[in-house]
């Protein structure tokens, strides 16, 4: 114990003087100060006020261990500088997967060692109640800044230290102070969902949108704020500069919202009238003074107690990351968040692949078959079940016959694998009525052979995807989770699809907690172990964890195509994704639909807001490793032509260039298939068409190129005309243009196979 | 679906008529009414009244997924009796451990179906908000009693039905009037511990007793009520009926607590004011008036929501039980509790055993070494120490050496296991941080030698008993536990101790909660899969499982005798324990203490309050088919002809005759070893000490024993000569009679060997 309180008292503070510390270029400059005993930042851009003086710290919990070592104090104010370093990091790194094949991460540190003395009551020791005489005790924290030339990330350290070895997170109270009153692309703050429909307002017009915003499409589960927003949050200022605020490496931490002060502000946290969100939260008042309106604060997701984490030291928050830039380009080609997060911890990364699937999912989801087998009982109980006694409904999709004709077509299409969802029991009752028993991620219903249907795939090349819905109930899961594994690896899997639909078991738990997110972690570790890769649906928001753990293929965590048979999704929604949820890690929104009227084909009246161009589109802009053919086998039969593009399209690239960009318009984006000379172009954009014109300086000098354009005919439209598209031939060089027309709701492909 | 609908409205209300049913020899007598709609019953014994009218119902928690068939509407009252079914039952059955080869099970049953029927809106199903017309509904509940001669016990069924499949409990409201202020041996209601003091008062001078007892011995963690108290509850009447209410075969269920209305009872469940306890209730109200004074509520523990179950049908609750006689010694050798749980559900117990051992554990809870290996941190994270290289400080118990020592004694003393606390890192910060990666529960320290020192056990035909502290952090301890379990088999452990020591992870869960009830036999049957007996300390007090899972063995759930190292308790303890704690199952009490002054040995003040004839009188008054020698091996080595009692002492028994009992006086009871004719005899009393009198009418007819009987010596006492007894040697038979004299806090012990 020595040499600790050594290292504690060997630095005299340092007077409070603000420390400045610059991107690369020059071009990001962020100073660090103390207010009053504060931590306190700023950030420029080129010159301009992107981040007011804004205030960090931690708010403490009370806890009935504090005697034993548990911190009380709060980590907000009081505070001395006593050591500040800086330092420069530069290298490149290879994902095992991404937009490109290597990485610069590239950055100047700031970190500032803060020390806080306080006097607790001495204990003589002899087990009577401690005295009047104080003791003087000193708490550290490090908050480090690594200033990038397109954003900053921030995050605080707590060293291991005589005094603060455990503590519980009341609240973070990290502040964003905004300059004026931006654009903003939002989603109601929620700690279960993020599968609302983005909305676009002035940060004063959040609170009067916030009712209409969380009733809309009903899918808000737990709204605590009437100002409260999930991150990724993209704004634009009112003078061009786009700023984004996220996060990197949330693991085990909750995950952040942010809260916005403005003109009604009284007090942080409190209860959004006259929806229909069920959610009532239970604020714990913070003795801190509210800052200035247009602040953004962040907002830790609680436990069933309330609380926002228990913490051991040594330890850390996630990284908190402001993305800053004049063009909006370079928020979809930033890899802020990746770089962020800690190198991959897997050794061995061979058995982690780019994946083509399609599956027995979207007639389930239009609702023309079932994911559950029988209707004879009105509850189910695993252990009670002789699945070969009952009487099948007839409308059990992932039947033999079924799944044979998707490996069959995936066979003759060159799809990697097939999903089937609804094989395995327990779909009779899973959801939303608090069993925590509900399924075993074991036995398959009768119709399902399991071996024979894995060995049938493999015959044709081709791999089935497993699927473990879990409904929340996650303590069921784990406790199955080593014998699932095990039986994937016996048939052949190596990838699975997770589901987290639901209220969290046990209850009063949320999705975006501590310990849910490190249970969606300790999944993809168990995983890895067995060679799986995972893609998470309803699991918690992606903040770049697939650099460290790369077997983490894709999560949801968004409103995914399923929402088109839901009552549709905005046609801007695809244009608004990259530039929020994508931040953190790919999104398996499983595209494709070509036939988007559902009701030509079942009774949900339904239907997708896109064109068949715009969905081929969507396998570029959506950067993916992991990508769906969602719609079924025999609508792309129907549209073989336009299908030969999702045959041929990449999924994973050797360099991703952003031709344009602007949040909730247009983007397009030109990629190179990874160790391949083609490359692949997609452009998709609202509802108001777009026109472009590409100019084809990236491709190799010298080489010519077999291009095919699957565009928008130009009657097309997303509500009226959905499937006219044109498909054109040529033979392109560097150099050449391509000039394409949009429709509304629309998009085009682009395939340039290299001679 | 039509069959059931059939099922539902086939039989018409009855008209709801008292119903009784006597116990097989009529002593006991059950009515059964319904008052206004209310479930209410009554008991007598004897043509004395036992129970006065109490009602029976459950209340159920709204919840927000009520619209997908969660039941809302209580099932306290409007019901009407649809059936009524009487039959009687009587079989004899084998445990595979126990205090008698054989248990009888006669009882004559009576099953009361109820019916509800209420009014819903109707839903028009086009999505829609509900009109004005209402639908009828109909709930059925079933409450069965099972009348024995020495008690009764019912409980309540729901059948799956069309109007109730999933309902969450906000409270049972299931009454016990009691005829009087009764004498009761209690326990304070706690959702966390059992590990209290008894205390003896009056039913009426419970609440004034409440803050002493809570503060008492500083081990209550979370009491709810100024008169909630604990079950087992033993009470004794004025008039010499002793009355006991517990409950039996709770397994997916909240621990059932008893509340007692009382003259100042203003409404169920207040806080309890002035106490050190740390728990703050946050009453549930309940719309139903209060019943008469001296009437127990059932209380059961909470989640972290407040609320206490979520069931699905067909389910039904644990029994309640209320075990009857005005002979004491029918509380102790009554089956109820075991015979209300359902036969054995393992196939093969041959692997199952009943176990004497020592361990490496006393000394540590005195003080005199650790469980600990190293002060070098101020916290420990698992995964982040190397310990061959972290500097041990010298007080490291499990040990190779110590181990050995042990392992050599239990050789020489014919025990069957040592138990070594202590021997897998993590103990450096394990209890109370609110910390979930505590134990791995596979990392020995680097001086245990874990595969030495098995081979070392087995090659003197001793096995080690396995320690699992999980530090209450259960889902750590259920991520790991197969691999646990896995290095048990491979080491060849067949026995674990489990401990669930500090508050639960997650936060805000309780110890007798309903999931963890659930993670107790989920470990319980976990190790039965790897044919491992379990001994579970701190979980919840046990209700009769171990007939359906013979290997649960053991539990603690009580204040064992490491309370004798913290202060010490009252010498009556261990004469009320067999009434209260041992009603459910056996005690892994940990008797044995030879040398009661701890300060003889070591810096510890505290001492036993008990002799050493008290101590062996524990290893036939306390049953359980685990038993400890819990002393040092050199304190037995002072006292080896003492000793010699509990080498020669069985733990398995084909009879057993209490011979006399009343609680917190004095118990006496004989047993015969199973499989052999040979008997063993123990007596234990009170501070006040005891003369008796042992009749040796039970011994084989023209049989010769060996007897040899340990008793105090006449100036034995266990506060100024715990340690003087006398060992006698004669030759008796049948009809003989031994006369002997327990000093204060001791008692006797009798071995007779037949020749």
């Amino acid at each position: 114990m020595k040499k600790l309180l050594l290292f504690l008292w060997l630095f005299l503070p340092l007077t409070a003087i603000a420390t400045e510390i610059k991107s690369p270029n020059g071009n990001m400059v962020l100073n660090f100060t103390l207010e009053q005993g504060r931590p306190t930042y700023t950030l420029s851009y080129k010159g301009k006020e992107v981040v007011r003086p804004s205030h960090l710290g931690l708010e403490l919990a009370k806890d009935k261990h504090a005697s034993l070592g548990m911190a009380e104090d709060d980590l907000m104010e009081g505070f001395q500088v006593v050591d500040t370093k800086t330092s420069e990091f530069d290298e490149t790194w290879k994902p095992v997967w991404g937009e490109s094949s290597t990485i610069q991460n590239h950055y100047n540190e700031l970190a500032v060692t803060l020390a806080k003395e306080f006097n607790i009551p001495k204990y003589t020791g002899d087990g009577t109640a401690p005295g009047t005489l104080l003791e003087p005790h000193q708490r550290r924290i490090i908050i480090r800044f690594r200033v990038y030339d397109d954003g900053i990330g921030f995050s605080y350290e707590f060293p291991q230290q005589k005094d603060l070895n455990y503590f519980l997170i009341k609240e973070e109270h990290s502040e964003f102070a905004m300059t004026g009153d931006h654009t903003a692309w939002w989603l109601p703050g929620d700690y279960d969902t993020q599968e609302q429909e983005t909305q676009q307002t002035k940060l004063s017009e959040i609170r009067g949108q916030m009712t209409k915003a969380v009733n809309w499409g009903n899918s808000s589960v737990a709204v605590f704020s009437p100002t409260g927003v999930q991150t990724s949050l993209q704004m634009k200022t009112a003078d061009g500069l786009y700023i984004n605020i996220h996060e990197a490496a949330c693991a085990d931490y909750a995950t952040m919202h942010l809260e916005l002060v403005d003109a009604e502000t009284k007090a942080l946290t409190t209860k959004l009238e006259g929806s229909s969100n069920k959610y009532t939260p239970n604020p714990l008042p913070s003795p801190y003074p509210l800052p200035k309106p247009f602040t953004f604060v962040s907002h830790l997701t609680p436990d069933a107690t309330g609380l926002k984490g228990a913490m051991q030291t040594p330890c850390e928050t996630p990284w908190r990351t402001i993305m800053v830039s004049d063009d909006a380009r370079d928020m979809l080609s930033n890899n802020l968040i990746l770089n962020l997060n800690e190198p991959c911890k897997l050794e061995d990364t061979s058995w982690i692949h780019p994946t083509k699937y399609c599956g027995v999912w979207w007639e389930m989801i239009v609702g023309k078959s079932n994911w559950h087998y029988t209707d004879d009982y009105p509850s189910i109980k695993l252990d009670q079940i002789d699945w070969t006694k009952v009487k099948p409904h007839g409308r059990h999709a992932a039947n033999n016959e079924k799944v044979k004709r998707y490996i069959d077509f995936a066979a003759k299409n060159g799809l990697d694998q097939v999903l089937v969802e609804g094989w395995n029991v327990g779909w009779e009752d899973w959801a939303n009525m608090w069993k925590r028993d509900v399924f075993d991620f074991q036995t398959p219903y009768p119709d399902f052979d399991i071996k024979m249907l894995n060995d049938y795939a493999h015959s044709k090349g081709v791999k089935l995807l497993m699927h473990h819905e879990t409904s929340s109930s996650t303590q069921n899961y784990e406790r199955h989770l080593e014998a699932a594994f095990n039986l994937m690896n016996k048939y052949g899997y190596d990838a699975v699809k997770t589901g987290y639909v639901g209220d969290i078991i046990p209850r009063g738990d949320h999705h975006y907690s501590q310990s849910m997110n490190n249970h969606y972690l300790y999944v993809v570790k168990e995983a890895a172990k067995h060679h799986i890769m995972v893609n998470a649906h309803e699991a918690t928001r992606p903040t770049g964890l697939c650099r460290t753990y790369p077997n983490l293929v894709g999560n949801e965590s968004a409103r995914g195509t399923e929402y088109e048979a839901f009552g549709g999704s905005r046609p801007d929604h695809t244009c608004i994704l990259p530039f929020t949820r994508l931040q953190g890690g790919p999104m398996d929104y499983t595209p494709g639909i070509f036939v988007t009227k559902l009701s030509e084909w079942s009774q949900n009246t339904s239907w997708a807001r896109i064109t068949i161009a715009g969905s081929l589109a969507l396998y570029l802009t959506m950067y993916s490793p992991l990508q769906m053919a969602a719609d079924l086998p025999e609508h792309y039969e129907k549209f073989d032509d336009a299908f030969q593009f999702i045959r041929d399209v990449a999924c994973d690239w050797d360099q991703s260039i952003y031709l344009e960009a602007e949040p909730a318009d247009y983007i397009t984006v030109a990629r190179k298939a990874k160790g391949t000379q083609n490359w692949f172009i997609g452009g998709k954009c609202d509802e108001n068409g777009h026109k472009t014109t590409i100019k084809l300086d990236f491709l190799e000098k010298g080489r010519k190129y077999n291009c095919t354009i699957y565009a928008d005919a130009p009657d097309a439209h997303y509500e009226t005309n959905p499937q006219a598209y044109v498909i054109t031939k040529r033979v392109v060089k560097r150099g050449d243009t391509l000039k394409l027309q949009e429709a509304p709701g629309g998009g085009f492909a682009v395939s340039l196979i290299a001679q």
